[in-house]
């Protein structure tokens, strides 16, 4: 402990690292500091920290998808194991987040045929491998392997991501834009949500800086028309319209372009930003824009991979180094993400022995996530002071409630906002999770919520039996 | 994009988001909306963001391992690639970082044969498996399969990590130590660096907060003695004045204890700081303690799976909620890094068919480690004006140079910190990338450099030859 004696510590105070809230220096001092440091938290009781002492910007934030509702959910998770019989549910359904896979949507097995081998390539020349794996899922692995410096899939990567994968992903989004993509734009990321984190890191100085942003502003069908496309003329013209707005007051234009594949309508085609600005003849010099798209999304559901990439153009050299910078401080992405984002933009072509079968199970997911997005949204429309959009695509439908004015005084005396008391009422009699509105920014003075396409499709008709019989019996509760 | 329209964009600025800087509120503005945001930088001109226009912080911040040597380290790698014979060395030496893999380390067979068989399960009841992965493998993955619920590796997990994979971590911590560890204190991460992001941003509210920190501060081998132990007396006396010390300031201890794997000498053993404190009677009510741990170091070296994790003891409740919400935020870190944290914490036991090759696989790293680590501290003390510190620990050298006057004045020539102007000059003479010590902390008016132990121990011998030629030279032409 050379220089941490006690009698010196209180001298080792760096002051200096502290006029920076972004997490670089604090990872400077500590990430792998194989000592101890303490942070001074100005007190001298046990435990030290309390709600005063610690960053009330972590107080004040709120995150409504895994909020209060999800973790009352737990609870009611856990009690059903240990007390079964206890409510009038026999299992939590989780349809307040984008959770494919926890609500038994099964992977591509092309997708994981070419992770595993990725993580233990030592069988990629065994004979036994070829009868576990389709051969073009080895000879991916096999070029994937050559793309990564010493074929080591242990070592942290380049900050931005494997060259070769982003060069994959760069002639993806060229194949699929028309436009060119250059691989020293890409940012492999930890997800969408860890890209988003390091933009705003990057563009907000102060509580001056503003965003604009849609309303209702999180996933939900009826705001991804901006995306998706109202109807194909219009939704471009849409598109245009903002990127014009962006160009002519100099804004930068963060486009969320995760569900790019989940599309249910016929004549409705994905166009990204890009394209659109690209085709409008704006180019690097006439607007910053950045994409970012996600594995968790999509028909492949990959959440717990933890996979996806930013699109970064229109910024300057100098920029792009603080965006790099940025990006180190965490060294890189895991590199099963960054394979499975180069996948996903890079899937078997005709003629691959997994062509078919991928293309059959990727149709299958698509065209049945389709088909519970009517359903259930014919279920909350044929409720009572219930009204709920088209569902055209994404993985949402975001349901109104007219409520009673019974129910919305009910809610005023547990102090919840009337959302948030539904929704609370909703799981406590069905065990199904949705996310109060009130989390998503929605017109003041209307109340809705949130809630997924996701569950299996055979258990959907059961789903919307239980709604419907609490939301009967929650009307009749407060009817005026 | 019904509420996205030009003519209203503007009314739709959400300033009462901006008052937070936690990344927070920013995803759940943007990080899974359908539509596209903008941020407004208050300027018109194209491309709209500047140096002068973004977070003066995220400028500020200074990453000295990937810094400005390794990004001229890729230029010329770059160069070698295209103009073979450009350079008087014919490959590029990472010596910046520790990233073991990076450098021809090979992952341990057991943790990759499991993380295959829970990226693609269905292969798990085949015959053709048990030739490829060793019977304890196989088992290991069915269990770890049964740990998630419905068997669902791809999909989020609770913020905190799966609950079954942190039960695993806290009984090996338990074994470990030898007082309890809890699940419901374990916090999986994308590596340590997450972790301490973390905590930084619960617990520094404003520039006023100070963090006690080692200097140097960040992983070397002379600071590692307050880790690995200076005597096996000494060493926990050291540690336990520091638990004293943080008890009676109130103070909270972040132990990065991500080497505990890395100690080269026979008699000096790891004790954590939490043993150390229960060890001393102090208990939650007492202390508040962070422990770190990753699976980028250790003998296993996985850098690139980014899994780590945090044990937090000594928080309140009201305290633990918040990190629990600054967890939620990014949703959950990758399963194949969770997985894997809680393999380096459940190794093969004595019986398990792997366990014979794990072990020699295990010595072999860490021998081989300690091997290197003495060769290059013995060739680093061979040369005029360089001293450093025996390696005990960890994976680093952290050499001192005695600099002559002139060579000091030829750095201030081209604006170069002394020890940064050596680093430069050592990769242009021989490949080898070494980080300054000015990056660190140093005591100001010494100099260092940072060199990691890791380049394979066959090259070590040629290294060595490249580094005296390389420093007697440079003393030559900057003799005084």
């Amino acid at each position: 402990m050379r220089r941490f004696a006690t009698e010196r510590a209180k001298k080792l105070i760096v002051g200096s690292f502290l006029s920076s809230r972004s997490p670089s220096p604090s990872s400077h001092l500590l990430s792998s500091s194989a000592a101890a440091a303490a942070s001074a938290m100005g007190s001298t009781q046990s435990p030290p920290v309390t709600l005063d002492s610690i960053n009330p910007k972590v107080i004040k934030c709120e995150y409504a998808v895994r909020g209060e509702i999800v973790s009352h959910a737990q609870r009611l998770q856990q009690e059903l194991q240990t007390k079964p019989g206890a409510h009038p549910f026999d299992e939590i359904l989780y349809c307040n987040i984008g959770n494919p896979q926890s609500l038994a949507q099964q992977p591509i097995t092309f997708f994981r045929e070419v992770l595993a081998l990725c993580d233990h390539p030592s069988i990629l020349d065994k004979s036994e491998t070829h009868a576990l794996f389709s051969a073009d899922a080895i000879a991916r692995a096999w070029q994937i392997l050559d793309l990564i410096p010493g074929r080591a899939t242990g070592a942290y990567s380049h900050s931005q991501g494997i060259k070769g994968l982003r060069d994959a992903i760069a002639a993806g989004i060229a194949a699929r834009d028309g436009f060119p993509a250059n691989a020293d734009d890409i940012f492999l990321t930890d997800g969408a949500s860890p890209a988003v984190h390091m933009m705003m890191q990057l563009l907000i100085r102060s509580e001056k800086d503003g965003i604009l942003c849609p309303i209702p502003q999180y996933p939900l069908y009826s705001a991804s028309i901006a995306l998706h496309g109202g109807s194909l003329v219009l939704a471009e013209e849409n598109q245009r319209e903002i990127v014009e707005f962006c160009k002519k007051e100099g804004l930068v234009l963060l486009a969320d372009e995760v569900y790019q594949e989940n599309i249910y309508v016929e004549n409705k085609k994905f166009n990204s930003f890009k394209k659109i600005a690209r085709s409008m003849g704006y180019g690097e010099q006439d607007i910053s824009l950045v994409s970012f798209q996600s594995v968790s999304k999509g028909y492949y559901g990959e959440c717990g991979k933890r996979g996806g990439y930013m699109e970064v153009t229109g910024f300057s050299a100098d920029v792009r180094e603080q965006i790099y910078k940025v990006a180190s401080v965490n060294l890189c992405s895991n590199i099963s993400g960054q394979i499975l984002a180069s996948l996903v933009m890079n899937t078997p072509k005709v003629g691959d022995e997994s062509y078919e079968s991928f293309i059959a199970e990727k149709n299958g997911i698509l065209s049945s996530l389709a088909r519970r997005a009517k359903a259930l949204e014919d279920a909350f429309n044929s409720l009572e002071g219930v009204t709920c959009n088209k569902a055209e695509g994404a993985m949402y439908l975001f349901p109104r409630l007219h409520l009673p004015q019974k129910a919305i005084e009910a809610a005023k005396v547990v102090n919840a906002a009337p959302d948030a008391f539904y929704a609370r009422r909703l799981l406590d009699a069905t065990g199904i999770v949705v996310v109060p509105g009130s989390g998503f920014g929605q017109v003041p003075g209307t109340w809705h919520f949130r809630c997924t396409i996701l569950p299996q499709e055979d258990k959907i008709p059961a789903i919307i039996s239980r709604l419907k019989a609490f939301h009967e019996s929650f009307m009749e509760e407060f009817h005026d």
